[in-house]
């Protein structure tokens, strides 16, 4: 839709994603790179494609002629030849050629970030000279970070300067480039979040996500970080704070660093897709991809931009990197990625190389948990291949009693979880005879899957609310009466917990509601359950209804 | 990966979207199709697509040629020459010619069906003639269906016979076409199953989906289709088993009608992508495109195949018909689907003209009234543009009680969920004084979005009791201390409901344990309710320690 051409510098993966995302708006695009067979290319079958670098003046131009809107797909290109293709062939270009100036040196970025109030690690921009090193390790101390300012990817203009002698090696290691120097910054986690912005001005973030690199290269990405909401929450503003001190449009990625007391410095800013944002392809609604398309040709944003498709999507994405030492290797993790259920494979049409991103791999499931468990089996860490979420039999409530003498009583319930279908497993945990077993089995409960647990007790009943004292997860107590007292006493031990634990407590020796309480609880949600809970109440009263029927046709005496 | 290269017989958006799901695996394809502009061809690079007819052996041939596996997004080729030019070049062709040429001819597809134990409607081939068609008349009574057996799509074959006088208008429609007779079907509703079957003979179902028709053509799709679960499976094993009748692999489309007594017949089969599965693009991980790619080249399904990406996805898929009067007017439907959080738009690249398929939009939810509201937007019966579901402020917890004077009791818990941040709403709804004002929050509460109902009662306490009775989510009980008899009265009138009614109750005046109670019912599915519990715990547990540490410092006499 739209009608504008859009001009993309660079032929990459993140090219070629962007290509694809615009295929589906039916937006055209013309790319530029060298060699016919570049990946954005092998997907695009516009014949009229650009041969050509991004770093010539001519190339960008012969591109500028083709399109309505320029925008990149990496930062290295060379800015003054795309501003002045921008001005020759009235072209707009997004991000603007003045922010990719910006960006292209780490060390003006972080001065810009810090003019914007935007905190960053502390940094100094050195000469290339032993003396200036040394006086830089007497104010930050050692370690320090020595960093190249342009050209710097992957980790390939950074060098450790970890004492006063390594300063040589450092200089010779990075020699003949600009650089500067970074404060060691000790920090405990990575995040990064995509952030679009709208011609308008808008930003709307995507959620906060965590990396993990190996080799200095992104290995994994999990989907939302694993950290608190707070710290989600305050990257999601320093992302988006960040994005706003860049006029123009277009989508970014800002990788962060956690420090151990939670505070968080912007460590560097890409003015394109990221590797970070690959997992938005299959976990939220509008990828990266399309977001920066929508951004840069003025097509709407969906209003509020919600990122994920559920409050409860989790994502893993793998890079699948080459083989070290056998070509292709590597798709033999593609392949069981391909078994795993779960599980998508985005493979580039590069030829293989080691170490060279050749593809990812997005995991999704509602537990970070099951991703992780899928992941296992995709690296090889396990050999057993997780099974497809619909296809669960794991139990997703669990009844327990502190003795089998209550049995009978709640084998009434279970056999309500049976008529209705809901996986469910029974056991015996006391919890004055096995407290260990039971405080085990309280936590344990919510990554084991189950939903909601059922405990049955007489007498002194502290099984109950003890679960409940060791497990997030509602626990629905059943007081079931003994030989004396008629239940009440397990009934009050069972409802009146203190304020800050509660039991959802059901009537004396009536498992039969407890089990149709966990069927709700299930329903709350899983809107099956809530469909099959709906039809149990029409029978229900249709039974009585039926009685009335019977009652008022034959009399209360020959009833 | 694999390095089989596909041909594509046909290239529409079916084979425009087989391409994509190829190109994310780096499996090549080259289309056959007539020009060089073709939905297909527009997103492959290939230089080398053939330009002719799939209805044409030497095209055919010259695809084969440039190709290891031949596949079809359209049925109605030339299966004598695809054979041919399978021999001649040794191809692989999926689905199997055989098969294609069974299913071309919707009589004999019928045969095939019956054979193997397919329940499909009752019909008879037919001469073209009156005659024929009187007898037909007689046998099955008016109306009956009168349909072409070849080269029938979007209702273009069919003609429904009301009378005997409409007889020879029949003919005249469909004249010169070979014909059968179907005997009236008065369904209810129309289903539709992809399946994808393996070399192996492996058969794999996505989830059983509704489809809406408008002048013939498709309009609608609801997944899961809004029909119950018996129903649905039923469907699923019907779909199953007819596709496993057709030896050699890739997926299929299988429509069904739903009968009045809920019995299901095979309507057609289509042994390609269906314009019914085009939500699994966003709804399932491996897209029915993704999946026909993986059969046709021999890689992996996922094992156990999980189709939803979770159990609660639903979704929604609108096509974009080209608009009767206004050329690209359907433009604007797509850019209100963009304005949409949680929509998705696919375009196919065509030039535009009334009905034809020139998109589809696909929207995903958890909830089926959540897609719908975003479907009234999108078709402009709402000007209201839905909301995000992050950004949803909507209560998840309702809190209600019989009168005012349980405000100072249930405000505490209400203290507790703002604390949490769940969103919540708390009223007045009284069981003796406002009965039908109670009916309807309970009936209504579910599709409001509430998980959850705290309902406060003193004194007979029939509150909880009674909306736990006209609601299916869980309902939590708090008994509330009355000037006399200390709330045993309340507690004994909420916690001992009769078997198939369940009221999780909780201690007497404890709303803060009926709060936290429905965060841990909000925890089960919600991962971040239950962070925030475990944190909540885990903080309460700290306080005690720190408490019992002041202790055993200064001593229980000056503590």
């Amino acid at each position: 839709m739209d009608g504008k051409i859009v001009g993309i510098l660079g032929g990459g993966q993140l090219g070629r994603m962007l290509v694809e995302a615009a295929h589906r708006l039916n937006v055209k695009t013309v790319i530029l790179e060298s060699g016919t067979d570049a990946p954005a290319k092998q997907i695009n079958a516009v014949g009229a494609h650009v041969d050509g670098s991004f770093k010539d003046y001519k190339s960008i131009a012969a591109l500028a002629e083709k399109c309505d809107v320029l925008t990149v797909e990496i930062e290295h290109i060379d800015v003054d030849a795309l501003i002045k293709a921008q001005k020759e062939h009235n072209v707009e270009v997004y991000p603007l050629p003045e922010t990719i100036r910006l960006i292209q040196d780490k060390y003006t970025q972080k001065e810009h970030l810090i003019q914007h109030g935007i905190d960053v690690a502390e940094s100094v921009a050195v000469e290339s000279t032993e003396q200036a090193l040394q006086e830089v390790g007497s104010k930050y101390g050692y370690p320090f970070m020595l960093k190249a300012r342009t050209l710097a990817y992957d980790g390939r203009g950074n060098y450790v300067v970890k004492t006063e002698s390594d300063i040589r090696e450092a200089l010779n290691f990075l020699k003949d480039r600009p650089l500067y120097a970074e404060k060691w910054c000790p920090f405990t986690k990575e995040l990064s979040v995509m952030v679009v912005r709208t011609i308008e001005g808008e930003v709307f973030a995507y959620p906060t996500v965590e990396t993990i690199h190996k080799r200095n290269i992104c290995h994994l990405v999990y989907a939302p970080a694993r950290i608190n909401d707070t710290v989600q929450k305050k990257a999601s503003l320093l992302a988006m704070n960040a994005v706003k001190s860049f006029p123009g449009c277009g989508i970014f990625g800002v990788e962060m660093f956690v420090l151990p007391d939670g505070e968080l410095l912007v460590n560097e800013i890409a003015p394109r897709p990221h590797n970070s944002g690959h997992y938005t392809i299959d976990a939220c609604v509008t990828s990266q991809f399309e977001a920066h398309i929508r951004a840069v040709v003025g097509l709407p944003m969906p209003k509020g931009f919600t990122s994920l498709t559920t409050t409860i999507t989790n994502a893993i994405m793998l890079n699948v990197l080459g083989d070290d030492d056998v070509p292709n290797k590597e798709l033999e993790t593609c392949r069981r990625a391909l078994e795993t259920p779960n599980a998508s494979v985005y493979l580039y049409g590069k030829s293989t190389r080691p170490q060279r991103k050749m593809g990812h791999i997005n995991i999704v499931s509602s537990s970070m948990e099951d991703c992780q468990s899928r992941l296992d089996y995709i690296v090889g860490d396990s050999d057993l291949i997780p099974e497809g979420i619909e296809s669960k039999e794991k139990p997703l409530v669990g009844i327990i009693m502190g003795s089998d003498s209550d049995l009978p009583v709640m084998a009434v319930g279970a056999s309500i979880l049976k008529k209705f279908g809901v996986p469910f497993e029974v056991t015996i945990v006391s919890a004055h005879r096995t407290p260990h077993r039971m405080s085990k089995y309280a936590i344990e409960a919510p990554k084991r899957g189950l939903k909601c647990i059922i405990a049955g007790a007489g007498g002194a009943a502290h099984l109950p609310g003890m679960v409940a004292a060791m497990t997030p997860l509602p626990v629905i107590g059943v007081p079931v009466k003994g030989s004396t007292l008629d239940g009440v006493d397990s009934l009050h031990s069972i409802v009146q917990m203190p304020r800050g634990i509660p039991v959802a407590t059901v009537a004396i020796n009536n498992s039969t509601n407890a089990a149709l309480l966990a069927i709700r609880i299930l329903g709350a949600y899983d809107y099956k359950w809530l469909q099959e809970m709906n039809t149990y109440m029409n029978n229900m009263e249709n039974e009585v209804l039926a009685k009335a029927e019977r009652l008022e046709t034959v009399g209360f005496e020959n009833y």
